[in-house]
């Protein structure tokens, strides 16, 4: 269908894996979809920049990173100022946006995004900051542009969410859902129900990198009320602020209630709630005693799980089970196939 | 988007669930899609046929249906001889599918689906046989048509699984899946762990009306092998026959090997497996057990579950959770959405 150029806004774990992805799928891209795409443009916070419209060399990039060096000698231009003057002088069809996650405001990658559209590409996020605090301003843009704003992998990773609603659920009434949709929090659980402390649970999340940079957006709930507010502000249509989440944490749980909670057949779980209330929601994030034969339960490890509730689909539940490293730069690339193909959704 | 004309062949329980949700969501599809329908045609198995060109009065053929009526009043024509004169007879848009189901062959349904992908209607099935039976003659027919063969609900009812993989997994590779896909063998199971024989598991399966007519169907494996088939040969690309699945029923399961697994923390499942095998899959359906920890363990009731292995996605799991009797009938109004939309999967 064409030939493409990419630009990446934040090139760290989640960027990195992106294009190592695209560089695996380079062949099954250009057969099974006749797209094939070239690497306009790369913006880091901390290595440098690269403007290159004749395409970057990717790999060559990926290893100057690897071995700690700067993407500025893979340039063609003077090195722009600030990331806004990068996108302004970076042409391409599609942006990922990938830069660090402000809960509190959505910036700076609301702008990054919303900067994008303005130059006529397609603003693709993995970022859930962009969604909760600018949902309706960047789908504004980008139908104006004739572009998209896609995000499929600010929740749970690239498990397909979002497209499911736009693709395969028309016409439903979507009254609520229910959900485990921080990991980290429920590794937490998991681990101190086998004895170890909060301390030492948290440590080891962060071993395993899944711990955000400051464990108590994990902890406190903080990170699942931003979930559960994109989910709501986009599937049911009602605008949602993580704020307005009624929120309680997990570090009040101690190793004698969850003992006492195996006991009696139940299992404590950091569990997320919405339901229509009346014009609005009522959203919760909430510590929760769920019963051993539910499914809540035995979402486990780094698994993640919601199950939305329909009128004609009474319990449908997605799990995303043991995401591997590539799997939020999937979702980055669906967006990028679903943006770019005629019958894309 | 349009005035359509939909034509019914077989209208039992779900033809006449699919009625009735039409009516239900009438406002939502002309505010929502801007769709507006008429029904040309009707075609029962024992209660008549009516073609009217001008749309048949739907609320009244039900009513009329349900006091134990025949059709043939609300014909204008005289009643055709066959089905396939009469959809020769009923031009339409789309022609839903819902007569019952030969495992063994396919037909008639595959017949009735040629028939109306032939008179330009797109052609909706709840119904595995053709899926499994004729899938690559009637998608070659649909696409030189220029219409859809879809089928959303003859697995796991109206769960979208197969527009989920149209839509929003491009670009994956599907590497296998397990699941339980027969909820009345799961059903019979967890009666028979709280005491009951299989028989009297088997009554109850069939006076809640969720056992098929041959209870051996379900009990043998059967259903289950013939939608491991159909979403092999769908998804995975590789034809797979029902009778190429390894199959073994549950009616060895004995109340004490029931118990004994309880003991051990586990649960017999009969649980389907498809794995690429070489150019081929392996496929099979078999009872075993599960521990207690795994979200198989936890599917109960009318609840049913696929779990996808990809590259990017290694667990990919869809709980289907007590469909309601409109589940069935929404898939087929979702495919109809689909092959209507031009945004449609």
């Amino acid at each position: 269908m064409g030939h493409y150029a990419l630009v990446f806004v934040g090139f760290g774990n989640v960027g990195r894996a992106l294009a190592r992805l695209l560089l695996r799928k380079r062949a099954q891209l250009e057969d099974g979809y006749q797209i094939t795409f070239q690497v306009n443009g790369i913006a880091t916070g901390r290595h440098g920049m690269a403007i290159d419209l004749r395409g970057i060399d990717l790999e060559a990039a990926l290893a100057c990173l690897e071995s700690g060096g700067r993407l500025d000698r893979f340039s063609t231009l003077p090195t722009p100022a600030t990331i806004l003057d990068f996108i302004q002088a970076c042409p391409g069809d599609v942006l990922f946006e990938n830069t660090p996650i402000n809960h509190l405001t959505g910036q700076p990658a609301t702008d990054h995004l919303a900067a994008a559209l303005r130059q006529g590409m397609h603003a693709i996020t993995a970022n859930k900051g962009p969604v909760v605090h600018a949902y309706a301003e960047l789908n504004r843009l980008a139908h104006a542009q004739g572009r998209r704003f896609l995000f499929e992998s600010a929740v749970m990773d690239g498990a397909p969410i979002f497209s499911l609603f736009r693709g395969g659920l028309p016409c439903v009434e979507l009254r609520g859902f229910q959900g485990i949709l921080n990991s980290t929090s429920n590794m937490i659980l998991e681990r101190m129900e086998s004895g170890e402390s909060l301390e030492e649970a948290i440590v080891y999340a962060q071993s395993i990198g899944i711990a955000e940079t400051n464990p108590l957006n994990d902890v406190e709930g903080w990170d699942a009320a931003v979930k559960v507010a994109a989910l709501a502000t986009v599937l049911m249509g009602v605008p949602l602020r993580p704020q307005d989440v009624q929120r309680t944490g997990i570090s009040a749980i101690t190793p004698a209630m969850l003992q006492s909670a195996r006991e009696s057949g139940q299992r404590w779980k950091l569990v997320c709630r919405v339901q229509r209330q009346g014009e609005g929601l009522r959203a919760s994030v909430c510590p929760e005693q769920v019963p051993a034969e539910s499914v809540l339960s035995n979402i486990h490890g780094t698994s993640s799980y919601v199950e939305f509730a329909m009128d004609v689909l009474p319990g449908l539940g997605i799990v995303e089970g043991n995401p591997s490293p590539e799997t939020t730069a999937y979702g980055l690339l669906a967006d990028m196939l679903n943006a770019l193909r005629e019958d894309g959704v």
